[in-house]
């Protein structure tokens, strides 16, 4: 699936595209390279509609505006989050599926924000004169201060406005990206988690495939369905071998301009710390959830984000050690250097460095600030309180990037989410990871100490999970509120835990932006501006969770032909988990006709972000939705190979047979063809 | 814990020796060497006596004979399966420790073989002969042949003697190791598994430490208890710091003359594959059997083997990772190339070209054959029987290496041992390995479509597991007797299973003998021929699991003290596992002096299967038992590094008051002073 992972190192700026390559800026399209090839290239007008018919799921997904009454499409994993926190135990939405039956029936989703991108500007002249001739500490306080600045202008204090400061090409130009902000979004129609993730680990990120990972929610304002006239309009074909199309979304982060150095600490330490970390962390929690239908039911969809994490990683470490890819990134990484402007080449040097730094740094700044050694729902809350209520008496400028004005209407949201928290399952996890902490650090460790004194990681765990309110969100509500005054009763256990162990982590994370992040920022600069001088002004910025376009065709690879069909679904079901049919599915087997396409591979140029994409053709009519890519792809994260990397899509044409004939949900294929 | 893990790869040829490195062959020990740094050296007699004195178990442990009686001391962690196979969910020993109250009372261990060096003869020209001018599988077929010819002649029949052909210096030499077999071996005495222990996975590897990994067995001949004169003699002081001391046991395996392009194959594919694999299983394990205490029972020891494994690898691929490591041996192996003989320069290509046929096989080398699909103990006993049915037909020197005359009565004692076989634990670890399976290769492949064909792991495993028979250590016994010939009755379900999927299995591990293994160990004599060229004839080939032995000294390193007391260990218990100090122990706090050493820590080069070896001072008595090493000694995989890698062990003066003050086993402490 093809979520956005957290970025864990920064993004660098990329070289030029080849064939089908590239995560194009919208306002920097090569519509002539496209025309080239394919005959045609999308205008001004097309790029603008289905700009503004492109959504952003601020939990790194993307999606898209498919009716003029707010309907938006997306991907069943996308919105799993908000299916569970719907659900009880008399009432398993993940395992019965969700089809409102009027307006009336759609039910809202705590966490979920969706963002229109309505404004790009320029700042980059702004952001360079305010950080000129600074480096270290000194740049990274300078660029936050001047980001602040941008985006309260910009927000000018309403919460409707989403303003971001973007650094693309690695800080070689910066963007001010405007979006309207949806905070009320509802859930429409959501299909079994069994048929959205049909094949379940085995096949992700494989295919042939027939996931049904599809879904609908909608967007209200002031209690209303959106007005949304500036939405895609539904195909009336589907995708065929062969035909152009087009991905609108989001893809979260690639590393295509990353110094063999980093690549180097990629596969050395961070890639191998997350394996190991989620390995075990899945043995953990499928064994936890294994013959009890409510731990199932709680950690399922937490699993599947487990095991879908896992995967990718692993496809990226095996790119990275992949014969003769690290040589071939050396290679030209010297042809660079050798062709470089005088005045550029010490970057590589600079950069290096700060590997090493970040290298020392890694596992500490993981454990304490990264959240690593404090893996609970319920912490992150107490952290973020605990941060909150220090940073508002700090000047907007001055305080922790995640905290600034324009950052807080989607904090505050997230905090005072009302979705519920299994307590059980928050033991579990808090309880492993502190016995992670342990081992990694030692238990001679200060700062382990600190945090378990005498007491072991399981009874450490219970005491804070049994003891905290803040699972109740009218509680963390009340806290938020009086954030920064007076606190006159008694801590809660969590929150005061949160702050005992605030200052290690904000020590290691001071030492982190400014020995490593500042240093990486800094010179990232000076390689955008020698791959400029060698390579020329063209090409596309690494992948930045920031509206992108891709184009490409409907194609298969090798032996693997490009379209699975509804027949193919039913031969590959054994009835055991994960190749299960639902009942439903079943009873329809005979209104839906075998051949119709099911999923749909093409040669579109995405990453984890892209989930829940349209899939678009010349027109820019829908015609799928993005869902996945194949194992190749995997290594999208360090560069494009056109030989096999494939995205993979839901088929336009199935969206509307299934809501039709296997859900009965008319008036959703109804809306989609208006 | 130093246990010898699976060697994994081929071993190569070492270079020259430093200060206090090597794991030197008794008959080629640089006593010009030591005598000059520590003023003494062993004479011949000296080196007979400490290598008659010197047991290896088979499981991979080394051990001692200390009484004139047989009595054998080696650590709890190498006879815990033991411990385990004794108990029943009524006597638990793991947790109460166990002590034989009179000969008579010392119990069976069903698995345990135990050998004693009795003599080496360099049959390298033998093989060399053999196998003169040939080449992959006919050079891999002869060397079997002529392996197998000298072993026999060795063994002459006689199960009560073992012949192990060896290969040194990776193929340059090869020496045929005779040792005294003992199938018979009783348990004597062992501390509760929570002392052996104490500090649990967090204190695994780490110094300072507080681990009564100690254990004693007794061999046993023709029912009666072996006369062993050729013991070795309990020192009447331990070791202090400073103290010259030796190790003489049988580590497992080093690859420190490994080429560039093998130590890049582990640090890339073969370490990443067992660890990812081990994180997990550890998460499914450790949750399994918690608030089970029948699971638990059960599950404990292979939960500590799998941390313990997973711990080392770590250490290891950190070492492999290290800032500078690989840019060292890089330049060391071009130096060595470009001083290397003309004929010998081409071995660095061949070898490079196995390894790319490794990295290609690697995996379905492991699943298929390595057992990591299949990780079952019945399952290796189905294997094992069907492979013995096949194998017993065919002429000695063409059958597989471990079906050959001279391995079976070790393969016998294993398939119909006696020691009890969990199925609940059978099923969850086969059914996992399955998935895994399905997972690596996926869903669409045909070797995963004729394990699975439409059933899930956990359906398949179940079916097995539950149908077997196998478990009936009588069955095994009566299918190894009838091997060969006609069978009546219907099949075994598993046996069947086991007999499916081995044409598969044989057909990986042909390619990879021939393609691989044969390659290896043919340029590993050109290799091994450069280095004594550039290099002279001095040296110590790499670890083998044959008998070595190791000098070095009584020794901390950085802030780190040499020795730990008793009155630590009681500072460092905190009431909550894995810091638990057991009852026994509490109450004869009193009778213990708190400044007695616990562990000890020596500069002594050792590795993974050095477990249980007795640490002796110049004199070559007792004065410690080795049980594990710290951290930084995991990177003694790919070379010594005097600065800070440190063996762990038992102090001796520890071993005597604990026998007799705290477990009342004055007995054994009495028959160690003897």
């Amino acid at each position: 699936m093809r979520t956005a992972l957290p970025a864990v190192v920064l993004l660098l700026a990329s070289g030029s595209a080849r064939a089908d390559e590239g995560m194009w800026l919208f306002n920097d399209f090569p519509s002539d390279a496209v025309k080239k090839a394919y005959g045609f290239a999308p205008d001004q007008a097309w790029l603008d509609r289905v700009r503004l018919g492109s959504v952003r799921l601020a939990n790194g997904c993307s999606a898209s505006i498919v009716s003029p009454d707010g309907l938006v499409m997306t991907n069943h994993h996308c919105i799993r989050a908000c299916v569970e926190d719907l659900s009880t135990k008399e009432r398993p939405l993940l395992e019965t599926g969700f089809a409102a039956t009027s307006r009336d029936a759609e039910e809202k989703c705590a966490k979920v924000e969706a963002n229109q991108l309505v404004a790009i500007t320029d700042v980059t002249q702004a952001v360079l004169d305010a950080t000129k001739g600074a480096s270290g500490a000194d740049y990274q306080a300078k660029l936050k201060a001047e980001q602040a600045k941008l985006e309260s202008a910009c927000a000018k204090g309403d919460a409707s406005r989403r303003c971001d400061v973007v650094s693309l090409f690695h800080g070689a130009r910066f963007h001010l990206y405007e979006y309207r902000r949806f905070q009320d979004v509802r859930l429409v129609f959501a299909p079994e988690f069994q048929m959205a993730t049909f094949g379940g680990d085995p096949d992700n990120f494989n295919f042939p495939r027939y996931g049904f990972d599809a879904a609908f929610v909608r967007l209200y304002v002031d209690g209303k369905p959106a007005a949304t006239p500036e939405r895609l309009k539904w195909a009336p074909q589907g995708a065929k071998e062969g035909d152009l199309v087009f991905v609108s979304g989001h893809p979260g982060g690639t590393e295509r301009s990353q110094t063999v150095a980093q690549l180097e600490l990629q596969r050395d330490v961070v890639l191998p710390f997350f394996l190991l970390s989620l390995a075990e962390y899945r043995g953990r929690l499928s064994e936890w959830m294994k013959h009890d239908p409510e731990r199932e039911r709680v950690a399922k969809s937490r699993l599947r984000s487990v095991e879908n994490g896992l995967k990718a990683l692993r496809g990226r470490r095996e790119a990275l050690v992949a014969p003769g890819f690290l040589d071939g990134k050396r290679e030209e990484e010297a042809r660079l250097k050798a062709a470089a402007p005088e005045a550029t080449r010490g970057a590589w040097d600079a950069v290096a460095k700060a590997v090493d730094r970040q290298r020392a740094l890694f596992v500490e700044y993981q454990l304490k600030e990264g959240g690593q050694a404090f893996q609970s729902d319920l912490f992150q809350y107490a952290r973020a309180l605990a941060r909150y209520a220090a940073e508002v008496k700090l000047p907007n400028e001055k305080r922790l990037r995640e905290y600034s004005d324009a950052k807080l209407p989607a904090l505050k949201q997230q905090v005072e989410n009302t979705a519920p928290i299994s307590k059980d399952l928050e033991k579990a996890s808090l309880a492993w990871s502190l016995s992670k902490l342990r081992e990694t650090l030692g238990a001679d460790d200060a700062f382990v100490k600190k945090v378990l004194g005498k007491k072991s990681p399981e009874a450490l765990a219970a005491e804070l999970i049994d003891g905290t309110s803040l699972a109740d969100p009218a509680v963390r509500k009340a806290l938020w509120a009086q954030a920064g005054k007076p606190q006159t009763r008694q801590e809660d256990v969590l929150l005061a835990f949160a702050r005992r162990v605030d200052a290690d982590a904000r020590a290691v994370r001071t030492r982190w932006e400014d020995e490593v992040d500042a240093v990486l920022k800094k010179n990232g600069e000076l390689l955008a501006e020698a791959r400029r001088a060698v390579q020329g002004a063209t090409g596309y910025p690494d992948a930045t969770f920031t509206l992108r376009l891709s184009f490409g065709q409907v194609r298969g690879w090798g032996a693997v032909k490009p379209l699975t069909t509804v027949g193919g679904l039913f031969e590959r079901a054994t009835g055991a988990p994960p190749f299960v049919v639902t009942p439903r599915w079943e009873a329809a087997r005979a209104k839906l006709p075998p051949g119709t396409p099911f999923n749909v591979a093409t040669t579109n140029d995405i990453i984890g972000g892209n989930s829940g994409s349209p899939l678009l053709d010349r027109k820019g009519d829908v015609v799928g939705l993005v869902f996945d890519g194949n194992l190749p792809s995997l290594g999208g994260r360090y560069g494009y190979d056109a030989r096999d990397n494939r995205t993979v899509a839901v088929h336009g044409d199935l969206i509307l047979l299934a809501l039709e004939r296997v859900y009965g949900a008319k008036a959703v294929a109804d809306e989609l063809r208006r």
